[in-house]
């Protein structure tokens, strides 16, 4: 039976996410019987659609790709135009709601409203914003168990790489004792060309130029996006109610090629470390540039790309590196949550 | 309901499998609703001991601590001694069957045949012997799927280094175009000690001399022990019934401290890698001494440590890092499969 998509949302991640649906058609229904049917798409500024027979998808990217929007998707007799989110949410057919609206990362919403809408309505949700599981998991998974459906956020951590699920379904069993990890792109992309010379001004640049960086690069190169992630680790691997505020952080904006050079003496490179430590009963969690000797796993990691050590009381310390961004990555994530809620797996 | 265990076989992994047992009983009873019962262990030199109502476990390390053996385990009234390996597999009341013998490499034997028996008597098996997977993997899991029974074999490669469950589990959906990876920690210990400065000879001493390399150390450094490792990743993982005969193979013992200069002018380091690769509808396998640049994850894993990437065309290269062998994480590996195995999760 097809597994009944409504997406909230039809940026990146959305159309990510329906580019595989499309490519990947025939190899998910053999592979694995999915079957993923969009039957609505409401978006703010695209459009909003629902058809309870489902959406063409290869129509809808075209639309997209042509206008920005997704208005002249053609009329079906059963087709409804129009609907806002809560809406599409709470009265559409879809058995799973794609929560991929854009969403304020410092306030959840309104993906966390849109959350808890979806649960109380029994759908399922997948998503890649961290803000609703940064700033409300307990109450939310809480929601989601109290109505009997599922939850997933593979892709608020590292996009595609299973950050999220290694733990939960391939190292059940450990203490996990310390994560600690390169959760952000950007920053160590910038420490990378920093090391080969260039000042953080200059790499900073290049970063930008090269799409890694935004205009303003705050939320990355202080701290603040790598913040959110250890959160939600914390939180979810780690089972801490650990908050935002609860986290020490510092960026990598005051490191001077001085700096960089004097590490490369030690043998050691910077990089910006996101860790949440056990210390008895709770949970120390900081951001912070930290010099990581050339033999931890952590060091080898360069450029855009991520990785995290879960170290465990029984496995000993695991680190898994890989993408934390793009388009087919992240839309990947929500393809895999949505194939282990279609199977009943974790 | 307690998961009752026969383990055949109570060397090493098997006494580390207990230990853990102890050490953890609650702690997997609260998170995980597990509760593993012993009630049989059957070994060819330790002795054989089967009791319906479970072993006390406790009862048993300190016996194997003291004696080497299990024969002095206390009498009870449902107390059954001498039993061989098959007539426990056969006849105990035993959910699922830890098969940790010691098992012939070449010829897969006894684990085999004691995997095809636990499965027509319906039993699950678990465990980390490479044989039985790299020779029979096609036959064994038809068989276990016959019977309806769960066929567990994690530690078959990396030990508790979950690189089995996180492509089954997490990576779902990608086609894996690419497996390769550090499989053999004497190898990358030789290596990194090469590099640090030290002749073959020197480097391969001081692996025997911490336990990492054998007596004999052929079947790591000539490349046997990662060829049964890639030939288990490409039938698992990439479903191509490849063979150990179609892997060329090469070890590292005619690489010279010029070789491991040159690299190292060239920005790279040598690894002895294993790599299976889809070329067409066939994989082409190899295990090769190859110049790997320090751009790449795998060039940072230095000393016994192991990683594998999986190159996916939807998430990207995904690299797994951690331990390849020890007694702890070995024993993990046997309790993760039967974790999953009572928890219905893959």
């Amino acid at each position: 039976m097809a597994h009944k998509l409504a997406l909230i949302g039809f940026g990146v991640v959305g159309q990510g996410l329906a580019e595989i649906l499309v490519n990947k058609k025939e190899e998910l229904k053999t592979r694995y019987g999915f079957e993923g049917k969009i039957v609505a798409i409401s978006d703010l500024h695209k459009g909003s659609l629902y058809d309870p027979n489902g959406l063409d998808i290869e129509t809808l990217l075209s639309i997209v790709r042509e206008t920005g929007k997704i208005d002249s998707y053609p009329d079906t007799p059963t087709l409804v135009r129009g609907w806002d989110s809560f809406k599409t949410i709470c009265q559409s057919n879809a058995d799973t709601v794609v929560e991929v609206s854009y969403t304020d990362v410092k306030t959840g919403q309104p993906a966390i409203d849109h959350c808890k809408a979806a649960f109380e309505s029994g759908k399922h949700v997948v998503m890649s914003n961290k803000g609703p599981v940064a700033l409300a998991y307990q109450e939310l998974s809480e929601l989601a168990r109290k109505h009997n459906v599922r939850w997933g956020f593979e892709g608020s951590v590292m996009s595609g790489t299973p950050t999220i699920r290694l733990p939960l379904a391939c190292l059940a069993g450990n203490e996990i004792r310390e994560v600690k990890g390169i959760l952000n792109g950007t920053t160590n992309f910038i420490l990378t060309k920093m090391e080969e010379g260039m000042t953080y001004e200059d790499a900073l640049s290049e970063a930008q130029r090269l799409g890694y960086a935004e205009a303003d690069p705050t939320a990355d190169v202080e701290g603040f996006d790598a913040l959110y992630k250890i959160v939600i680790l914390a939180n979810v691997i780690m089972g801490v109610p650990l908050k935002r505020e609860d986290v020490s952080r510092q960026g990598i904006t005051a490191l001077t090629p001085e700096d960089i050079a004097q590490a490369k003496a030690e043998n050691k490179r910077w990089k910006l470390i996101a860790r949440a430590k056990k210390e008895g009963d709770k949970v120390v969690a900081s951001i912070a540039p930290e010099k990581v000797p050339l033999t931890d796993a952590l060091a080898g990691i360069t450029g855009a790309t991520n990785a995290i050590t879960y170290d465990c009381d029984l496995a000993g310390p695991i680190t898994v590196v890989g993408a934390g961004a793009g388009k087919t990555e992240t839309g990947y994530s929500i393809l895999i949550d949505l194939i282990n809620i279609s199977r009943g797996q974790i």
